[in-house]
């Protein structure tokens, strides 16, 4: 941890190291914080060079701010409607001198076009809540809650601002719950988003999938490649060598220089 | 093989041992066989007791007749549109002494009701030529192409007959390919076949998957199960012990003496 930069953090708040081109999150322990979801997520999602990509729910930013040290997308923004988390992200932002590569907004994605361009994006990527209904919101401790439940924020309103806001042709990845996938592959053929990839996640070999990690093409034609799942722990406390790529990986773009 | 039986065999046919309760299936190695789909549509689909059960597309009836020697439901029925597999498949149900319990109707399963009535079925099945198009069919061996190719009956068709014959609650059951999925899924969902279970298959752990085996229910509230992956070989030549079961596993019914 830099000291120098410790003024960027506010009472409570920590630095966690994202192990990607020594860029740090600005985190609270007490609200929601990244998980593999949005490590896996911005592992999934392809920006090619050139590109730019937006970030739905974003939360403190990991997404944004791990895509920018994985990739060499010209550009990312984040979208978040909750205060804190969003100033968050931007501070991490400012903490990781991303300023230039990387813009946070705090606000609704049903109200996306207050700050961004209708098809204005390459890539759309989403770590969404994965729950029904408000999960009993009831003031103490909402953040968490609002990170989790569709309160503020529903599957089809994910979906719809997706749709609004790629290029045609541009990609939308999601992560999710395997449960909702009946609902997620409807929804996104509904919106013009044709599912054209989709991987399942198991924590051990053997074990039923907890996530999904899905992507669809503004406008693609049917047919839906389903890769071999990703098993996510060797054994207890060891990652598989994959997913231990996708935290620790070197640097690599099989578009370079292309 | 029981030579006494022979008589039931015509010019260039074949018994074919389906390793469950002594059944055979009398197939012709130039036309259509059985495969491992089968099997295990027939091991991912439950018939309880004192169901029915009308499998799709049946070809030469392998569904049906390892389902009757599966579980204990009341009574099978498979539909072909070819002449030469239903024909096989009526010669395999007399042959292994089933006609009491299975009855294959050589017809076209857009006119099922000419045989079946509306709302009359517990379990539905199928295992439907998965490739779009009409595969080159030239008159020269159809009965493969037909088999393999949506020439004669497409997933909408198989869709709707499902969607018409099951009762409320009824439950659906298809193999098919991966590649399909968004088109299963939103078509399932569309006719009111909810997919409600759903299971790939890895022909070798760590591979992308070749199966898909989905369940839907009649009427179902939305909610997805995604079941642990089934991986089929353990290494070239020997099954995992999960698909050997499923080929010669004995008898076994949690529901049984409900």
């Amino acid at each position: 941890m830099d000291r120098n930069k410790e003024p960027l953090l506010l009472e409570g708040e920590r630095l966690d190291d994202l192990q990607r081109c020594g860029y740090y999150l600005i985190q609270h322990p007490d609200s929601f914080c990244f998980g593999i979801d949005a490590v896996l997520l911005s592992s999934f999602a392809e920006v090619r060079p050139g590109e730019t990509a937006l970030d739905l729910c974003s939360g403190t930013g990991a997404v944004p701010i791990l895509l920018a040290g994985k990739t060499r997308g010209e550009h990312f923004s984040g979208i978040e409607i909750q205060k804190a988390s969003a100033d968050r992200a931007k501070r991490s932002v400012l903490y990781n001198g991303l300023s230039d590569r990387v813009r946070i907004v705090e606000g609704d994605i049903k109200e996306a076009e207050q700050w961004f361009a209708p098809a204005s994006f390459h890539v759309i990527t989403c770590n969404p809540p994965y729950l029904k209904g408000d999960g009993g919101l009831h003031g103490e401790n909402d953040e968490q809650t609002i990170a989790r439940h569709e309160v503020m924020c529903t599957l089809d309103d994910v979906l719809n601002t997706a749709a609004r806001l790629l290029v045609p042709g541009g990609r939308f990845y999601l992560v999710h719950r395997p449960f909702r996938l009946a609902d997620i592959i409807c929804g996104m053929r509904e919106k013009g988003l044709e599912p054209k990839k989709m991987r399942l996640v198991q924590p051990f070999a053997g074990q039923d999938p907890n996530l999904v990690l899905i992507m669809g093409v503004r406008g693609g034609r049917p047919q839906l490649n389903v890769d071999n799942p990703l098993v996510v722990w060797e054994k207890p406390g060891v990652y598989t060598k994959e997913t231990l790529a996708f935290y620790g990986g070197e640097y690599h773009d099989e578009t370079d220089g292309q």
